[in-house]
């Protein structure tokens, strides 16, 4: 469809670039939503057409990652961050213990909250490597009283992702919020999967939960109402009124995702947006540097730095000046970063590798 | 502004009909916000554009309410019924107590959170009076231990709606999802106010929380993070990723509501359109029955019942057909309910009436 909307490259670590096919169906859809003379959002989430926007967004998810039918699908309201404090809270009152590996800065924020909640096993730890790898998945074990063994797929502001998962019996907990949806995953090992939607879901305010039956029957019973797992589930993400424009977003964009053929294209793409990038850092390796073992690099989120921290500064503003935004590294790493998730066209990574070009050509 | 746009008067309790002019800007601004080549919901949360918009809501619910300065404004995920448990678990856990009032269908989900936490007293139970009245504020006293007062300022099922507050010392903590911006409040009284954002205030998916500094100091440490208020105030409502398009609705609404004329235009509309419907019901009194209490009678949510269920049902079928939705009652209580928040135009309650009319006198 062409089209004449002002648009540049977005490659925002999240809230992100979404497609731009959903941004057009929203402002069509807007203020009028299927002719019922309101918005969607001023629906009760009662009604039947926002509930079948729920239903099919659950669906959705269920058919492009292929959910195992004993997990359900929910949304709620608080992003990642909330599940952080969440999960220990339904699974390790009462003196347990859980399994964490410390990946980066993401990871830190999930164990600080377990942490508070029980004890806390700490069965890997990058500190010392500055967390720039992970260990060999095969490797990694799990301690018999450990309940579950938190990873965080895709360490969002260390650009590192884990490739593959422990073999472990014991269940997996995982922050998959800057990857999910970006290659294939065998769910089975996983007995929670969150993830905050602003990266390939759709827009900030809600998270994905995929949660094994098996999990929801070891939430307690004494836990204020949100905090329960059991509750969602009994209320299909509508146990409170939920967000209901996240999740129609999420519909839209998984109708795309899936039009574009699903979690196999996603991945061919997040290959090749990424290869396009860690090739250019390569092609100037005197100039760019890219601080992450060459095994767990992120197809999600390539971080480098440039000689010098001045150069870092004039690269991110150059760039803007080239419709190429959102590429300072976070504050608290420094260097710059390129957020490239699903709804990034290789045209973006394209013109971002050749203007790296440039750039090392004229700097270096 | 003349707009074509196909709209019908939308009774719904929540979500619930926005100002139309609101709507309108939703979709002239997407899909590109402010000529920035992305719409708001991809920019990043801490871009100085999002930044400007919350800092703008904030300001403008400063403005509106006049909130006192040592009052904080927050927008944080989860809604209402987060806060039914947050406030529990920031101030009556290590077996401290709170009085509570029980006014019906939300307060009964108030107390049940805070009775898993602490100790709940009620100063106050309309269970024998099926929730048609309140206690005269004047005569609320609270309990020498009662670290709060809790009450639902408008029951938007039961129709039922506090007029004044108790004159007390201990801090006020309420619910005012249903009626807040509606009227003139002095929240000097008050701890903490909570409101889910889908009725006065914008779309599902955000509570707007006052919070006074002297309850924030009472947050305990050792909570997960996401639960404690001293993070969301540290944070600016930013401690995580927040619901970035609801508080840029909030925004939009807030501006819309200040250029009608504010809280004291919100009052007397809502005054207009309650009595409009009230006097309605007492034309036809041996047809339409309210049961709510005068004096304790809703400006937001108008309750009433026709001489059968059947009548109900057919009386909200033929409405529907005459371009007004969402009367049904709610599940737990039958009748008809007509929520008629701030952005209902008048035209809206003056067809109401006029089809109550015609109802009455076609099967009176």
């Amino acid at each position: 469809m062409p089209t004449t909307t002002h648009r540049i490259h977005n490659f925002s670590a999240g809230p992100c670039t979404l497609p731009l096919e959903v941004l057009e169906q929203v402002a069509d859809q807007f203020p009028d939503y299927a002719g019922e003379g309101m918005s969607i959002i001023e629906m009760s989430h009662r009604s039947k057409t926002v509930a079948g926007v729920f239903e099919e967004a659950q669906s959705l998810v269920r058919e492009l990652l292929a959910v195992p039918e004993d997990m359900h699908v929910l949304f709620l309201g608080g992003g990642a961050t909330f599940q952080f404090g969440m999960i220990p809270m339904n699974l390790l009152q009462g003196g347990k213990s859980a399994d964490y590996t410390h990946s980066g800065a993401w990871a830190k924020k999930a164990i600080a909250d377990a942490k508070t909640v029980g004890t806390v096993n700490l069965v890997f730890d990058g500190t010392d490597a500055n967390f720039t790898t992970l260990p060999d998945p095969a490797s990694v074990r799990a301690g018999d009283d450990a309940v579950y063994l938190h990873l965080t797929s895709n360490e969002t502001i260390g650009g590192l992702q884990w490739k593959d998962f422990p073999a472990i019996d014991t269940p997996i907990v995982a922050d998959m919020s800057s990857d999910i949806m970006s290659r294939p995953i065998d769910f089975e090992k996983f007995g929670i999967v969150y993830a905050g939607a602003q990266k390939n879901i759709g827009p900030a305010g809600c998270a994905l939960v995929l949660i094994k039956q098996s999990v929801v029957d070891q939430c307690p019973g004494d836990l204020i109402n949100y905090l329960n797992y059991a509750n969602h589930v009994k209320g299909q993400s509508m146990a409170n009124t939920p967000p209901v424009f996240q999740v129609y977003l999420i519909k839209l964009v998984m109708e795309w995702l899936k039009a574009k053929g699903g979690i196999a294209w996603a991945k061919d793409m997040a290959d090749q947006r990424s290869q396009l990038l860690y090739d250019a850092v390569q092609r100037h390796a005197g100039f760019y540097t890219c601080p992450v073992d060459e095994r767990y690099r992120s197809t999600m989120n390539v971080v480098f730095t440039t000689p010098s921290a001045d150069l870092d500064a004039k690269f991110v503003e150059e760039a803007l000046a080239h419709g190429m935004s959102g590429l300072k590294g976070h504050r608290s790493v420094g260097g710059c970063r390129a957020s490239i998730y699903n709804a990034m066209p290789i045209e973006g990574a394209k013109a971002l590798a050749g203007f790296m070009d440039d750039f090392a050509q004229r700097n270096g």
